[in-house]
């Protein structure tokens, strides 16, 4: 069973973030202060939430890019942006949640938002300016 | 071209919000204070934004339902929990975007969102308890 | 030179809040907790802070309102508008700071305000709706 | 394994929440929209995190009531004052944390926390005026 | 119309944030992810919103400034304080406001927009430390 | 009695920032603004408020460690567990605080606050990694 959770954390980890880099801040830190702690957060959060499929991995990734841009959690939200493309979301798609997010969060977090977008998709290589 | 916009502001307004009552926060109030600006407001959001084609109108509203829930925008959350619902999504699809928010928000905000979930599905004569 | 600034709170504080109802929430309420603490708090904020004359106490709650709507608190902000009106400023002008706040807060914060502030209109008998 | 977690949860909840009406946002809430999720969350959050030792259950309590009041999430701080009564908090300190919170979080959390501290007294019938 | 919308987007940009280095983060950045819309959100609020007249434009950028300082926008405070240099609020009324907001906001708050206020000053080279 | 603030106010303000590069963002700053206004606020807030006596002064640091984090108030944060430190809270029992946020606040405040944690660490010459 606990076998199983941990092949599920194993897989789901990598499906989303396979190529990031987390910049000192995912589950290497937290090993540092408390490793039996880290190990159940990220059954938990990567495991047991990430896991489910009553979402397209897509849409949960998108409402992630939502949900971190009005929060203005900027270092999560690179990480996301890198995840919902692993899984599929174009580029157009993530700005566009971005964009939207000023109806709910304000001016300040979508401007926010877009210059993490493009420091993501840069780190990526997929960086295209908009033609007229 | 400003005809064009309000038909566009009145068949989106129309698609999200039909049949939600809006307790009185909604247009009506804005008018109250300011006929000119809360037609700008809503030709702005409702006819410019939601009317855009690059997310699918169900995909828009999963997000504003995470983007609200994060936010604990208890009201605007009921509006939107109806508008995904007018738009197809699934009584499942949003209760699993207000789950996963625990992640990016915390327990609290996802409790609430629930709430307003719960009482969202019942004004609409749509809720029904999970069985075992 | 404690009573001078006991003197200055008592007299900011009548300024301010002359006639406001502020519903269990206010100075009585830190009495009932601390007495003496109660006092310091409202020796600071009262007579230190809101004494001052770099702004002029219009200024000031026109800022205090900016805060409190994208702040979500309503409570205070409804104590606050009414704070606003007792110092000079139009009914006009405390609506047009909540509606500008929609660029930093988002479009909920924006809503909630100006429920607050048409209740707040309503406990002073000064609510009257726009002509087109 | 699965046994000794559940057994955890069950007696950690019990030590925290003995006796308090969650008023509908609890356990058995999120059950009626997935039963399974919520034993996750619930093993999560109750039974690995809440029962850690590196802390005292008061001193966790206390950081759960500061949290709370500076976040403004009014429905948990109410179970969370309880908790922290449960747990050996005394009304003072619990008062304290929540005068504090003004540092950090601003007048207007401290204000309504203070507003539901009295109420979660008032319904352990604890609640006593300070004498001058 | 259309044509009178851009003149006064234009000439409010202008009135407010000339001379001011956007840091990547304005509509020159918008731009390059979407430019029909882009143009939307600008004609929206600089042409709709920051041209009206109810507030002076010193009174409106005040406004801003507070509600950025409590919402902890760094970037975006740092452009309206050049923008309310630009319409005549003087360093003193700008730093009276920033000082204030931990009344709102909390300490940390403040310190982090008089951190933004230095920077600002001394990028206009207005930056003169007061005297005792 | 004014003497005796200034003083405990210095005492406090000894005990718990004592050794800490407060890195421009601290007292000194303040009186760059306002000479008057800095000390009235330092003399609240160390002087009134810190030393007060109802929590230990590690109780006391351990919730503002909380409030912090969930806020995400990453300089203030760093301040605070320093003078967490300097009371006598364990490393320990610091990551204990930041780790339980997650529940309240979400995961990405708990992570930067552990990176915060590290580097306020570092700076102590006190960082130790956890063996498995």
């Amino acid at each position: 069973m606990d076998e199983e959770l941990k092949e599920k954390t194993r897989k789901t980890a990598e499906l989303l973030f396979r190529g990031v880099d987390t910049a000192e801040g995912g589950y290497a830190l937290w090993r540092q202060f408390d490793k039996e702690l880290a190990k159940q957060i990220s059954m938990f959060f990567t495991g047991q939430l990430y896991s489910r499929e009553v979402l397209s991995q897509k849409q949960r990734e998108l409402c992630a890019v939502a949900a971190l841009t009005v929060l203005n959690r900027e270092e999560e939200l690179r990480l996301h942006i890198h995840a919902a493309r692993n899984v599929g979301a174009t580029r157009e798609e993530i700005a566009e949640v971005i964009f939207q997010m000023l109806v709910y969060g304000g001016a300040p977090v979508m401007v926010e938002g877009l210059k993490v977008a493009k420091r993501a998709l840069e780190e990526r290589g997929e960086w295209v300016e908009k033609k007229a």
